[in-house]
């Protein structure tokens, strides 16, 4: 926290996929009821696990102009598409079927003390949703979850990808703020340290259950942050809130 | 309401000047307080009239590309600047007096209805705030008024202004529904025409003392709108919420 002025933050943006919801949980449950519907026998959350695992490379491969931007729901389905070839059970799954597994995305749990952490810290500071999810996704998503966010930004409105800087940037030029004044808060590596080389503060959030119980989450410990807290509610008593 | 559908309407977008905040008021209110402090006598209401008069023609200048793309906040404070020379009081109004009158605009009350109306409505829809005021600014006048919405959507984001058809598609796009299947609220006819020729569905809810007691407020007999309504629970009412 060495030089790190909680005064100095006008706007707190926040991850949303693992930080402020449980992707893993509400995926792998979502994914069970259709693989049940098909008649595939495929273990949901390892197949949630493999799906997430291809999410960081297909935004990569926009954010280096290797192709040209799209919807993450147009990359979850490509990499879909991929991963049922992959278990070799590509025939199963009409296109209705594949919709709703991309849909899942849009409807995920809140972790238990989110909505409430993000109510103290939205007393003080101006709350936005910083994602990777598109803007309709992230607006159907933030509503279901009852989050209390002041406002949407999602990397579509960069037409970019985090941890590209320029998301990052577009956020704290649409609120009219330095990066400086903007405070990340992210449960993932990635995340705060692309906001770092943004020019963000930082906040890690740690969600040791992220993965779901076969993977190891990120961790506070291995990533420079201004801030490290264990939940929302940690974090607004760090920032006074 | 021949034709019209409530079934059909999946996102309801909401001007905010006039139709959710009183300007006319929240100005009028502040500049009193600034021209007292400058020791300039001007009659605040009317000077807030004069300036929102200047109001339309400064975004028809950018949206027929006459100049390029700038922020309410610029056109606001060209306007001002020019109203200022026309009184003749230009040299009573240092840079921070203008800024303060700039801003002015950025904390507006809600009508009294407003809030409660919308959280009805919220309750349905998806509720946007579709406005021609800035990013930052619809962010924090929203936040700061309390009002219900689940999104900001700027014409900042289209880089244009109302009643350009560009500003309510981007909202659709952004949203992922077709145009049809947004409902545009606001209480004045060139909204209001903007919106249906962009090729939304559109409600009139009039504001009587939008333009203060000298002015006359636009008049819903006088717009062809698909449904019209005295506030936003009378609108509640006819959707059904």
């Amino acid at each position: 926290m060495a030089g790190f002025d909680p005064e100095g933050v006008r706007v707190i943006a926040c991850d949303i996929f693992g930080t402020t919801v449980d992707w893993y949980g509400g995926v792998a449950a979502q994914a069970a009821g259709v693989f049940a519907g098909v008649e595939v026998e495929l273990d949901a959350g390892m197949f949630t696990n493999e799906w997430r695992d291809m999410y960081l490379p297909a935004m990569r491969r926009v954010r280096e102009g290797e192709r040209e931007w799209a919807y993450l729901d147009t990359l979850h389905r490509e990499s879909l598409d991929a991963l049922l070839e992959s278990h070799g059970v590509a025939g199963k799954f009409d296109d209705a079927a594949r919709a709703r597994l991309v849909r899942a995305w849009h409807l995920l749990p809140a972790w238990p003390e989110a909505a409430a952490g993000l109510a103290r810290l939205r007393r003080r500071y101006t709350l936005a949703a910083l994602s990777n999810g598109g803007f309709a996704l992230l607006t159907r998503l933030v509503k279901a979850a009852e989050l209390p966010f002041d406002c949407i930004v999602s990397a579509e409105l960069a037409r970019s990808y985090k941890p590209g800087p320029e998301v990052y940037r577009t956020a704290a030029r649409l609120l009219d703020v330095e990066p400086a004044e903007v405070l990340m808060v992210a449960c993932h590596g990635w995340d705060i340290d692309g906001a770092r080389a943004a020019g963000l503060r930082t906040a890690f959030v740690e969600r040791p259950r992220e993965k779901g119980p076969r993977r190891a989450a990120d961790r506070a410990a291995d990533t420079e942050s201004d801030l490290a807290a264990g939940d929302f509610n940690a974090l607004a008593d760090l920032l006074g809130c």
